[in-house]
């Protein structure tokens, strides 16, 4: 592809993302997208031949947006506890950035695909194992470094704190709830304390 | 209103509830609805003025079923932790059943709405407000029943439990997470565990 067709594609991909956030992925339209950055839909067309393929466009975007502001960051703290902190730390703040422009598209995302069969729907649910992986890694290492126990398991780990994370966005940003950052807090700390090595 | 006014309001609102949980709260029009139940637009604008106050008409319906669901039936069981217990096994439940027809209404209208200011969000919001209450509640009512410690915050509580049914619904609908069901029985156990006052 050109210099030229590869910023177009670019463009049109981040004006997804930002019409997205607000609407839906579903409610994403190549007409009203293509209007909206003075494109023929046509010239569009050339580059997304379905809103499937758009769609999954979008995702992708939204997904290497958090690796670099959550996954890559937390994997230059030191192996272990501190790790699994920064990456719940991030985690949180990045719901917080997303809130500014309409939301975390994964959680609209969820809600509207969850009963949607098809290849968007399928490679939300890819993204989110590759981050429920990344959790349960990180926690293998943890339990190398001997922060945590032996008999922690990775993946419900993983599964808990996604329902945390999950549990602060509805209270942040649905409820309202001015307490929500602390109390995520206070459920994270309770989650690592069940896991750690005791002390003697 | 006569029974013939009121037996088609319900028809409206039934029917409303129904398209809502399969294409959003957002997604619901007072057109689409009249032909489905072959009504005249101005029949159904006899019951309905606004998309709004059928929105919220159809959230109330389906709080009501809610409350039936899961809120009666667990104040039915003894005062304190049983009663924690049931409302946690009957919303895990009611979580299971919603996903025959659509998904759960609330968690579906609460990624549409969070970014939505109006009418509609804020009764939505009052309804979750309502359930939280009602756990946090129930955790005081296991505190005066020395089941829990009296350091516990039912708050923190109700909070912990939002997050964990929110986890589950996620893993089960979206991810088909086969283990989810025993994953989120798990958490619940280890919040009530950390919540019971120790045996001596």
């Amino acid at each position: 592809m050109s210099t030229k067709g590869a910023e177009t594609r670019q463009r049109i991909v981040h004006r997804g993302l930002e019409l997205a956030s607000r609407f839906g992925i579903e409610g994403l339209s190549l007409g009203e997208l293509a209007s909206s950055l003075e494109l023929s839909k046509s010239g569009l067309f050339a580059h997304f031949r379905s809103k499937e393929a758009l769609q999954i466009a979008v995702l992708e975007l939204a997904a290497e947006r958090f690796r670099q502001s959550v996954v890559v960051p937390a994997l230059r703290k030191p192996r272990g506890e501190p790790r699994i902190v920064e990456l719940f730390e991030r985690w949180i703040a990045w719901g917080d950035t997303c809130s500014l422009d309409g939301g975390c598209i994964f959680v609209a995302a969820s809600a509207e695909l969850d009963d949607r069969p098809g290849p968007t729907r399928d490679r939300l649910v890819q993204i989110q194992r590759d981050l429920q992986a990344t959790i349960a890694q990180a926690v293998r290492i943890a339990i190398e470094e001997h922060h945590f126990r032996s008999d922690v398991d990775p993946d419900q780990f993983a599964f808990d704190l996604y329902g945390i994370v999950l549990g602060y966005a509805h209270a942040a940003r649905l409820m309202g709830d001015g307490a929500a950052s602390r109390r995520v807090r206070i459920a994270f700390e309770r989650l690592v304390e069940a896991s750690r090595v005791a002390l003697n």
